[in-house]
């Protein structure tokens, strides 16, 4: 089999954070949502299905986790959650905070078009808190 | 606590086919994609997070199993999952069978505005192919 290579689109437009279940952990490199990827470590796997069944508990389990985390962020009143991968093949989910002033509500962020790069006051915000969180995990 | 009731919302724009690890089990009720909500019966959850975590893990084992189930669909190319519940609150898990020439492809489909009712064969379709698959589980 071969090894896990993170898939140089999803590379590209987030910051790698860390590891957590097996998972890649990534904050999407714009706003204005709250914006996190997991993405299993698991090479080939395109659909939450490819997992084995050990893996996808854990991943589902870690999902459970940064759901409930992100619910206490600042400004977040609802997670979204969602696994597409209809542009980017390689498995990764989507943890996302919402809120019902935020430009794309009730809508999804999938389709919401724009999109503005976080300030560096608020990606410091963002990678601190992710980092400080994993660490503690 | 309150028992579980079935959002009207969830309740109307579906086809009730059953029960399946504690999720009622419905078709959307249209087209073009086939598009199941699994809805644990859970009073008050709005989040993944709310579930308690054994539910919460039957739940995530009952996406896997549809995701795998749907991906051998005529025609499905591509899963797609989602946990969203910013229009209806009462939590409810999307899954949907995609391909590459569907007409929101490679968008989301909780955005395209486009609904169209299955035909009278593509809902017995659907509605016969669930309902086996449900007694058979």
């Amino acid at each position: 089999m071969s090894s896990f290579v993170l898939h140089e689109r999803l590379a590209r437009g987030s910051t790698d954070l860390g590891r957590y279940a097996h998972c890649r952990v990534l904050l999407k490199n714009h706003g204005p949502f709250p914006w996190i990827l997991l993405v299993p470590e698991w090479p080939e796997a395109r659909e939450l299905h490819d997992l084995p069944a050990e893996l996808y508990a854990q991943v589902s389990d870690a999902v459970r986790r940064f759901s409930q985390w992100m619910s206490t962020w600042p400004g977040v009143e609802k997670v979204n959650v969602g696994a597409i991968g209809n542009q980017v093949s390689q498995l990764h989910l989507h943890v996302v905070g919402r809120h019902s002033q935020d430009p794309a509500w009730p809508g999804v962020v999938w389709s919401h078009g724009e999109k503005t790069p976080y300030s560096e006051v608020e990606l410091a915000e963002h990678v601190a808190r992710i980092k400080e969180w994993l660490a503690s995990a």
